[in-house]
């Protein structure tokens, strides 16, 4: 089974609000066994939505309608939904009654206007929205079943799961749908792509695809089959292959991120990690304190932006700072060390470098940044070069996934 | 003109990100005097993106293609775009080379698989893409023009102000736009939609909108007329007025953020700032060294995260932390009076709060956070009190802002 799902809304194609019901909707549907085929946002255009309305109709078995339905005169989702399906718009009797007791309840006089919003199509059915005045709307059309559906996402998300995840379940039993999404670090996606090659093949089951978000590579694998143990198994399966063919670059799935994953290893072993910032100025404690309950193996950073800050804070020598630079590897070196000894953690993290755009030279390039890691056994140091595609917030980003992936490596045991 | 925005990937059309270019499109559009009549999300199916190419162009001015440029098997924008135009693909000799050129730069062999990054149809034009390996494409269709650009969100936004703005604002000339947005910081927006309500009332030129972001609101006027003076003139006296009406909540404009405003303010002042971080865990000196320069007036950060850490770095009395909590007015001023005297800077600012979800009670709830500033004259505290509706990391997001805005209000001589 497909779904389009239409926005309504010129606050939408105007750019000043995201669609996020759409990502929503689109997760729901997937559970319920329902796949989006299109994601379609109009403006307040009777024309548009009409024609939009019934491009899907021929098209999908499901059409999911959010917006439009308030009680304003550019709220047109009614309208383009009775000329799509040639049918009628009638009042219906309870909805109009839930919008009369609704101002009842709330002490105000009814606004006629809102008497607009209890006209369906004819043959229709009215979705009582418990949460506003906005009823929704479920219409049949051929094979097609539609429902419109209120634009503000707590009145959406709550008519669609007493109304239409059910009826979906149950429409869909058969064509069971199953998701996982594995995340890397430390590898190009056209290098995983390689290594995938033999599952990316287009039309298999499951899908693999792939996907860069700010030098994390995720991998997507999608099955589809008759019942939820036959695609569990499927997927679950490719899941293992992907594991076994990427190694060690998997840090994570689903809801999993660096700093979480780290934090959680910090806790199964009951240690400690402190942080001796330069160029990233304070972003790499902020991710690690992005988790809650980071207070448990997270103790302090250090923010040292100045040289003075480095020698004052950190202890390191003056004079390694004047022969090497502050970005160089053995300031790092001496930071991360100064930082685990006065913070008397188990782990230090330090990152130096030329976020850039300014203070870059031919030495020492815009992009370089060298990062340290202390621990019992001394400091490891590495350099990194980004090149000139990414900026000051992506360089900064990088260093700062950079690092945490080389703790997590660290608390692995694996190679660094 | 009007313009249709096509984003091609399965991973918004199953829901696991949102489409966030689409929504900075629609806005840059409406900028350059292209309205957008639809946004369509799908996904890696060379039929379905096809198909949407088609309808689009036999629609529309404009058609804007995002994502599918990977160098993976699942990027099929190349293919869809050759088929919508019924021309072949050729391989563009200076992308091919600029593909080669980054894998140099990088130290890396280059896979294969990225010289399909450099297929275009025959008769289009490659956008060079300077922050990545997929370069844009732009064709022509009869009289509609099509652009493809990377689906990397930085990617994406340096090749549409490269490239595809100028011509477009060109092509719209004769219907002049023109836009201002003003950022404020410390209201609600419903109190400013109070304030601007004479404004507001639709149907008016220019139009003007509020919009949330993150406790931010913004009010976007945008003006439509027959000459760019004209326009101009009309929305700079609304933005006169608004500044009126709203006073100092108004901190900027355009791409003015607060750590910029902020930064820009201490550096004409000659003045210097440090920071003292336990729930805000390192976010406002990441703030502050957001902006590239800010070595000149940010000095150090310090994320005393642990009590020892408070009572080690900053000198906070141990009595006070037994006495009150960490989590009290009296620790974030001795916080941020002992970050400032350690610091050696003329401000400092400190956060010290619960983030929750865990760790509240019922005297401290999740979201109490008091923010400290010291200055030569001593030192000002302010309790937070952020309700139920916010998790984590809006909290940590609202104590940063509201820190960072009361520095700015100090630095002006503002009522703080």
């Amino acid at each position: 089974m497909e779904a389009d799902i239409i926005a309504v809304g010129t606050e939408l194609t105007c750019g000043a609000v995201a669609n996020t019901n759409a990502v929503w909707l689109s997760q729901r549907l997937l559970e319920a066994g329902v796949a989006v085929r299109r994601q379609i946002t109009v403006g307040d255009r009777l024309d548009d939505v009409r024609e939009s309305i019934e491009r899907s109709l021929g098209a999908v078995d499901v059409v999911l309608l959010t917006g439009g339905l308030g009680p304003t005169q550019d709220d047109l989702t009614r309208e383009a939904l009775s000329a799509a399906l040639g049918r009628p718009l009638e009042s219906d009797r309870a909805s109009e009654e839930h919008i009369r007791a609704f101002f009842r309840s709330i002490g105000r006089p009814m606004p006629e206007a809102n008497l607009r919003q209890a006209m369906i199509p004819a043959g229709a059915m009215a979705l009582a929205n418990a949460w506003g005045t906005a009823p929704g709307i479920r219409a049949e059309a051929g094979q097609a079943v539609i429902y419109a559906l209120p634009g503000v996402p707590r009145e959406m998300r709550e008519t669609f799961d007493r109304y239409v995840a059910p009826e979906l379940r149950e429409r869909a039993s058969g064509a069971a749908v199953a998701v996982r999404v594995l995340h890397t670090y430390g590898l190009g996606e056209s290098i995983i792509g390689q290594h995938l090659s033999d599952l990316m093949t287009p039309g298999r089951n499951p899908s693999v695809g792939t996907q860069a978000s700010e030098g994390q590579i995720s991998v997507r694998v999608i099955g589809r089959g008759a019942s939820p143990e036959e695609v569990r198994r499927l997927v679950d399966a490719d899941a293992d292959r992907i594991r076994a063919l990427l190694g060690d670059v998997v840090f994570g799935e689903g809801d999993d991120t660096l700093p979480l994953v780290v934090g959680r290893r910090l806790t199964e072993l009951g240690r400690t990690v402190a942080t001796a910032e330069s160029c990233t100025g304070g972003l790499i404690a902020k991710s690690l304190t992005d988790v809650s309950g980071s207070s448990a193996y997270f103790l302090r950073g250090y923010v040292t932006y100045s040289n003075e800050s480095k020698i004052d804070l950190l202890g390191v020598p003056r004079e390694l700072i004047q022969s090497h630079g502050a970005v160089s590897g053995p300031v790092a070196e001496a930071m991360a060390a100064g930082c685990r000894s006065r913070a008397g953690s188990d782990y230090a993290l330090s990152a130096t470098g030329i976020a850039g755009p300014t203070g870059g030279s031919a030495d020492k390039p815009v992009g370089l940044v060298y990062i340290g890691l202390a621990d019992a056994n001394g400091c490891a140091v590495c350099e990194l070069r980004f090149g000139a595609h990414l900026n000051r917030e992506a360089i900064r980003d990088r260093a700062c996934k950079t690092a945490l992936n080389l703790l997590r490596r660290r608390l692995y045991g694996m190679r660094t």
